[in-house]
């Protein structure tokens, strides 16, 4: 039986939900490498399922096994969901503090993956990113916090705006924001309301987060990493301040439902530091969770307000990169070295003309820092938060894309996507570029323009030189090979880059 | 008498040369105020008139008397100098361990400044200059190391540049440098050469000063400050490691001959931690030396290369400013408070195309820098280094100024000179701003381009806001009269200004 959904992913036996009765299901059910199984059970709509119910499945591949959450989904059904990632046969067995729900057990072949399935990203190479399939992914993100929270309409007008963008990540909130951008267009709340009109958080709603649900899925048919922002500090929603215990289980739930889906990422949170009612030891509890309720090891981060100085430690174990805030574009490699992880500039300030400087800096500053980031061996994201009439911004609400960056960040990332698929590093080099060291120079000349100038490359190969104008989008190739110290002509003007690639 | 040099400033008695025989001057010579009183006496010749003969005079005027050094001009010639700062009639009596030149006495009348005239510039509210006669000062200097160690054409060609040009400072060595950018058209050495081919830094070379001096009274009269550059660690004349004697011995020299130059401004170093051969504790002598020899409390600072992290402690008692070399256009409010005392960033690199990083930024990156450095209170200086078929770039040997940005300072100078004569302070608001609270306000918005913006007056006041594009340099009125909160709409760019001034 296909779940709900958007229903396109549903193709291919990419998710597989099975309503487990017989108790033993058929070895024939199949379901694709990084795709999702799912275990459906019947059980108790009593009491408070949310609370009282304990469920759990053992998955097993040879000598392997993953415990996996399951969570209630409302209306006496449970779900249990697993994302194999080797082909053969999976079995499983369920444990639960029901009778009806426990020692379900059953089996399930996991075949080769579809097209266009590269299975979920993860840190390759240390500073880098790679698909399970061993596809590089350089990460291209945009931010629409709460795009899924949105009337049916803009929803779909985003769904139709993102592939005709360069974006392959999206940062969103799984919980609503509810500040100044995005006030309208609100969608139901999360948590079922009491008597008295208030959310209670021991109650998720399930058609809530069933509906993110399929919003993520249909952002993994395009292609597109969903970068789940799990806590906020915005809003009168209150989820700032829920406490620990709803906290800690709505993190669970959330791993429950989410976790076997290949395009999801986990952010902990955004400008985390701005949440003035958790302490550093929340954030660990929660990160603990984290940890140890995802079988997956799905990337994780930890996004900062303000600058740098905000950042969060980022040795922590469950983190897998750092997820920065900030305008400092030139520190990236210095913040790679110092945790080991990949950096990705998550907010850099948004393209835009709205009164707030984080969402006011022009097109060309925008594509400059994207430019700035790569060169540190870094990746940037991009926001768009341009006034309308329509009072809908991308940034927050998603719709359609106005700016003058996004096609310029498409024409760096096929640069990116041409060059090395290890990525870049910086180098100690006089004008800013990122290499892989004798074999391929990224450079950025920034606000310089130098007339000519002696890249200084090894003298026992040979490469071609490539001009670019990351504005403009052009690539002309200087005319010739290059070795050693000879000094190339450049244009003279400010903001373009050279790209050399070892032919010899 | 009148002294040679340009000629041009001598006109008007500004610059008396008096031939102390007989003994006893006649009262009616006359010089005007902040112009130069010289006493020429003639004396020993024989052995090494540098080191061996003392000199200087006593100048009194009411109960104020001052120590001034005298100094020899070779062929027997000895001068003091004296730039008297009050109306009125002066008096003097030289000491000398030479019986020639010791008792010496004489007088004259310090009358009123001609045109043009403003005397010496001093620091003013802390952290602004002002002119000696109250007119205010805005310091907008640029740089061109060794234009007076040039030919004459070329050296008149700089002088014929600079009254098209926005500048009223100038930073010039004293002592060749002849590095890459300057090594042609070197001048004669500074010092006598020995029998050995080697120059001896006991023996100023007259001529070589002589000339100096001309400069600097050319500069004087066209209204620019000569930013003195005292020491520097560039290039094989060996002038970086002359010893802490003839260190202190050439200072001595430079004081006594160029103090009493109203336009004066002494720079102990430039890139003083490029020099290797001395310590803090050398600087520190010769600091004390300056303030001990300089009865005039001429400006004073010591410029830093690299960046700010290598920054003098300008709280010295001798260092009356800060002369940085930073790119860190950003920091300047907080090294004002650090050291209460103007900052002026002199050097922020150069436009102009050369390979160089310190020499290749763009027309419009120099014109951004002097606007954020003028939004923190600070000063910014300019230069330029465009490679050119004749192998003259502006900021080593002058010339032409073939640059974008020379015009868009004129135009920043002439809204300065036109805002609050006190100067500028960088508030703490939301987009950079500069102002007297209350009454001017002058923004720049750097990367950011809000499409409309509520400026925050106060409320029981009226203003006029000009909107101003820094580039096109153009000031557009707003239409109305503004107060409190109201929006106003913006063109939606980047790097544009808002000025705004109280009208009731």
């Amino acid at each position: 039986m296909v779940s709900r959904g958007s229903g396109v992913l549903m193709r291919r036996r990419e998710f597989i939900s099975l309503f487990a009765a017989p108790a033993m299901a058929q070895v024939s059910t199949s379901v694709e490498q990084w795709g999702v199984f799912e275990l459906a059970l019947p059980g108790p709509s009593s009491g408070n399922p949310f609370t009282e119910v304990t469920l759990s499945a053992r998955f097993r591949y040879g000598s392997r096994t993953a415990e996996v959450d399951g969570f209630y989904d409302g209306d006496g059904r449970y779900r249990i969901r697993c994302s194999p990632d080797q082909q053969g046969e999976w079995t499983y067995e369920t444990r639960s503090n029901s009778p009806e729900l426990t020692g379900k057990s059953g089996a399930f072949v996991c075949a080769s993956p579809g097209a266009g399935n590269h299975g979920p990203v993860a840190v390759r190479d240390t500073y880098h990113f790679a698909y399970a399939d061993g596809a590089r992914c350089f990460p291209f993100g945009t931010t629409c916090y709460a795009w899924a929270h949105q009337a049916q309409e803009l929803e779909e007008q985003t769904l139709a705006t993102l592939p005709t963008a360069p974006f392959n990540k999206i940062r969103m909130c799984i919980l609503p924001t509810e500040y100044a951008y995005s006030a309208q267009g609100f969608r139901p709340y999360p948590f079922e309301h009491t008597a008295e009109g208030k959310q209670d958080f021991t109650r998720p709603r399930p058609a809530f987060f069933r509906h993110l649900e399929a919003r993520v899925l249909d952002l993994q048919r395009l292609g597109i990493q969903a970068d789940l922002i799990l806590f906020h500090p915005y809003g009168r929603g209150g989820y700032a301040n829920m406490g620990a215990e709803a906290d800690d289980r709505y993190l669970r739930y959330v791993i429950a439902r989410f976790g076997a889906f290949r395009n999801v990422w986990w952010s902990m949170a955004n400008e985390y530091n701005f949440a003035k009612t958790k302490t550093a030891a929340d954030w660990e509890r929660l990160g603990a969770i984290l940890k140890s309720k995802d079988p997956y090891g799905r990337l994780a981060s930890i996004h900062n307000g303000g600058e740098l100085e905000n950042m969060y430690d980022h040795s922590r174990p469950w983190i897998t990169h750092v997820s920065l805030q900030s305008s400092q574009m030139t520190e990236g490699r210095k913040i790679r070295a110092r945790f080991t992880r990949p950096v990705l500039y998550d907010e850099c300030k948004y393209e835009g003309n709205i009164s707030r400087r984080w969402g006011d800096i022009s097109g060309r500053e925008m594509v400059h820092r994207f430019w700035l980031g790569a060169i540190e061996g870094c990746y940037v994201g991009h926001g768009e938060t341009y006034e309308h009439p329509s009072n809908v911004i991308w940034v927050s609400r998603g719709g359609v894309l106005r700016g003058e960056s996004p096609k310029r960040i498409a024409f760096l990332r096929e640069i990116l996507e041409n060059g090395p698929p290890r990525g870049l590093t910086a180098l100690d080099s006089y004008y800013p570029c990122a290499a892989v060291e004798g074999e391929y120079y990224l450079y950025y000349f920034d606000v310089h323009q130098p007339a000519r100038y002696a890249f200084g490359l090894p003298a026992d190969a040979r490469f071609r030189i490539d001009l670019i104008d990351p504005w403009e989008m052009t690539v002309t190739p200087v005319e010739g090979e290059f070795q050693g110290k000879a000094p190339v002509a450049l244009p003279g003007r400010p903001y373009l880059a050279a790209r050399i690639r070892r032919i010899s």
